[in-house]
Order: C-alpha cells, then sequence, then structure tokens
C-alpha cells in the first residue's frame, strides 16, 4: 500500500540517539522557500507521539519558529519532560544547519469523541456546498508555483471571500473554505496540526498582500475528526503594531468542532 | 521605595550559572495549594526577559504545566535560542523538588504602542462603571481562604455574571471583570501575564464548580497598557471530553485590546 502523500512526508527516520530523528522536507509543503507553519506544527506533533508511549494523540501544541525552515534535511531532537497516566508533554526542537528552526512543547493523550453532556457555544461557518465554493485547484499556475502546497490539497474557498484574488480585499479579515487532501486521505489528529495554517493569511483579505511569517502557533486537537473534507476558518480580531492575530477553527463533515489555533504573525509590508 | 507586591513576589536571584535563576513563590498567589497558571506565566515571561538582551519586552508566551506548582523554592532554567534583530526566542522550565512544573517558549521584542493604521475588529467590552461592579472585596471570607490570591487584586465583576456564586450559573460561560492592584500597581506586560488567568474559570458559571487545571497557557501582549485599571473577559467555545478552552481578552483604560490569550484546561469533575 503507498503511504498518502503527507503521510510520507511527516515520516521520521530515527537515529541511534534516544529521542532523535531525521527528516527531509521536501519542496511539496512550501510557501515561497519557506516550509509552511502548520506542516512544521504536524512534523513537531509527529515526533512528539514517536517519543512518547502510551499517549496517541497529540492535544494541545504550541510552536515559536526562531528561523525559517527550507527544503532539505533537518534533526529533531525531542525529550519526554512527563508522561503522567492522563497526559504527557515532550519537548520538540527542529534544527536545519544549526539554526534552531522549531521549538515547540507538546501536551499529549487521547483525543476526545464528542459527548452528549458536551457543551458547544461555537456557531458552526456557513459555507456553500464544496462544488458551489471557488476551488484554488482554479488558481493562475503562478500561484501554484509561489505556494507549492497547493498541489497537495485542494481549498474551495466561499464564493463571497475571494474578491482579494482580483484586487478586491473585503476588508472583512475572515476566510473559510473546504478542505481536503488531494489523494482522498482523511484526516487525523497530526494532519489537523496542518490544516490550522493551510489558508492564506486574513491579510490577504485586508489589502496587505504578502508573506505573513508565523512568530508562534499554538493549536488545539478537541476531538477525532470523521472521514470526509473539512471546513477551516480564518479570522483576525486585530492588526496592531506590525503584528496580527488569527485564529483558526477546523470542523469537520459530522459538523464537530475538532481543531482550534491561533497563531501571531507578523504583517506582511505589502 | 518599597517595590509593588506583584514585582517582589516575581523577583528572580540569579545563580552562579548562566541563565538560572531561583525563586521562592509565596503563598499570596496561589488557589488552593497551587501557585497560579497566569503568575507562573509572569514568572516566566520575567525570566525571559532576564535572560536576552536588547528585547524589553514577552510578546508570546506559551507554557505547559507538566506538574502542579506549589509555594517554595523553585529553579528556573533559560536558554535563549535566538536573539534576532527584532525577535528573540528563550527558553525556560520551572523546577521544584526535581520536578518540572511549567515549561515556556518566550517571543520577546518590543511590544506595541496603538498607531492610526491599526486595524480593530474585536469590540470592546461591556462593563459598568467600576463602582456597578461587584467586588472579589466583598466575597466571604472562606472563599478568599480558598483563593488567597484575591488577596493581592480586586476583581470587579459585571452585576449579570456573578449568579454562580450563589448557586444560579447563568450557562452562558462568560465573565467580564475589571481588575487591579490592590497596591495600586500600574500593568504593564510582565503583570499582564498574571491578569490574564486571574478570573474564575468559565466553568464557574456552566454548573461545574471547582478548580480546572491548566494544560496549556499561550499569551500575545498586543501593546503597552495605559494606566489604570484593565477590563479582562473570558469565555469558552466548547468544553467537550473532559476539556474546555478559554479565551481571555485585556483592554487598558484607554480602550486598547493589550493582550488576549487563550488556555486549555481540565474540566472540573463538579
Amino acid at each position: 500500500m503507498v503511504p498518502a502523500e503527507f503521510d510520507d512526508a511527516v515520516a521520521l527516520t530515527p537515529t541511534d540517539t534516544p529521542g532523535e530523528f531525521t527528516i527531509t522536507f521536501d519542496t511539496g509543503w512550501t510557501i515561497g522557500n519557506g516550509v509552511n507553519g502548520g506542516f512544521l506544527l504536524a512534523v513537531a506533533g509527529q515526533a512528539a507521539i514517536a517519543a512518547i508511549s502510551n499517549k496517541p494523540h497529540p492535544l494541545a501544541v504550541s510552536a515559536h519558529y526562531p528561523s525559517a525552515t527550507h527544503p532539505g534535511y533537518a534533526v529533531i531532537h525531542t525529550e519526554v519532560l512527563r508522561n503522567g497516566g492522563t497526559f504527557g508533554t515532550v519537548r520538540v526542537q527542529i534544527v536545519q544547519d544549526d539554526r534552531i528552526c522549531v521549538v515547540a512543547h507538546v501536551t499529549c493523550g487521547t483525543a476526545a469523541t464528542p459527548a452528549s453532556d458536551d457543551l458547544i457555544f461555537a456557531t458552526p461557518p456557513h459555507l456553500p456546498p464544496i462544488e458551489n465554493c471557488i476551488s484554488t485547484s482554479m488558481a493562475p499556475p503562478e500561484m501554484i508555483e509561489q505556494v507549492p502546497m497547493l498541489g497537495r490539497f485542494d481549498l474551495a474557498m466561499h464564493p463571497d471571500q475571494v474578491g482579494w484574488a482580483v484586487g478586491k480585499p473585503s476588508g472583512r479579515g475572515e476566510f473559510t473554505a473546504w478542505y481536503q487532501f488531494k489523494d482522498g486521505r482523511d484526516q487525523d489528529p497530526i494532519s489537523l496540526l496542518q490544516v490550522v495554517d493551510a489558508l492564506m493569511p486574513v491579510t490577504m483579505d485586508l489589502g496587505r498582500p504578502g508573506w505573513a511569517p508565523t512568530l508562534e502557533l499554538t493549536a488545539y486537537i478537541r476531538a477525532l475528526p470523521a472521514p470526509g473534507p473539512v471546513i477551516v476558518t480564518h479570522r483576525t480580531r486585530l492588526m496592531q503594531g506590525g503584528m496580527f492575530e488569527e485564529d483558526c477553527e477546523v470542523w469537520d463533515s459530522a459538523g464537530v468542532l475538532v481543531a482550534q489555533s491561533r497563531q501571531l504573525a507578523a504583517q506582511p509590508r505589502g
């Protein structure tokens, strides 16, 4: 059986040093020349799970990005800080060319299954059926060239939220889109860590195009996702002092809020 | 000049080992027998700033709490992972009795000053004047005894949001309150890290009283706060699988959103 493209890309090779792994980042998960921050979050989650015993899922992953990560070889160091009855905490550090690129702490455990006594205050996003949304597979080749990871998954954007692509940003700073892997792979707690950073930054919709480097990104896995495409929402509350925060929610095909994230990013210079 | 109570409590003593500090947590910043997670976040921010040069403020602090921290002696290890032109990243680890209690990564830099080209989508909270709110200084002595940190600051709660205290939770899971130090100390980026975890958990308003241990807490300092009391809001979007997330915003006396945080906590057993 051929592994799904995503699983192949996040696969880690253990070294002879306990808790150490290597990986070769391919060009398929980049924006410009940098590896996507969400993809790196997934790699950190994957490394944490590989390092700790009896904790199958990353539940809370917080990463800081001191340096950009590029395609190519990298070494991943992990350290299990505690492995308790219900939760465990793992430190992960991704190093490339002697530069520390990503540092993360991961609280691991078992992802939830929705139950009748859950209390849900969040409102599910409104998004037309996938066939009525605007797919990134229709994006011009020069855009795909700049964002190679758009070759790995389809984003089907809300038709009212694509004005930015033709120079007419709405100024609302909100994006909603269907996300599905091109090879049909279903979501799991590791891949959801990529999904939370897959959409274009909301600054695109605020008239500030360009790359928005992530300083910090924290994601919570709130439930095991059902099979099928997921819905992703992005929004910001505040762009101030050259920085903005971006909140993301991921809803599965059963209408369950399966992941939440927030990142602090530097505002594109425009 | 006598230092403010808070500054005295977060003061660090350097050891002979570079990047290492000690601290003695006093009982004044506890809930039950545990040191408050926000106070520990402030200590982590303080340690990061002490360890790195030319970066005066913590901008993004993400902490995981593998073990509870108790009053008494602790050792704090810091490591500067990168110190770039604009941002620097520091790792902080708080160890007590050979247990790793708190691990944090801190992205440091210079906190923003609000400017005319900021884009603000957040809505300032509605809260009556402080004299019309319900102050925790009127709380029964047995409550203060359980939450000693309520001796350090006044919370003046929205009068519509205190039903939980008399056994009538609203079920909305939202809290809004004025916060000010009892000794009149103004806020700064370090103390704001405590403020984001100062209110009672929103689960109190959801009919699930009891202590809600924090697994992960990330805070962003979005601007230097103006002098005077601040307004703090808490809310949750989802209580699921025994866990809930709690979002917090802190607004200063000039109406500026100065801090944001989110935490993942375990639901009280009730």
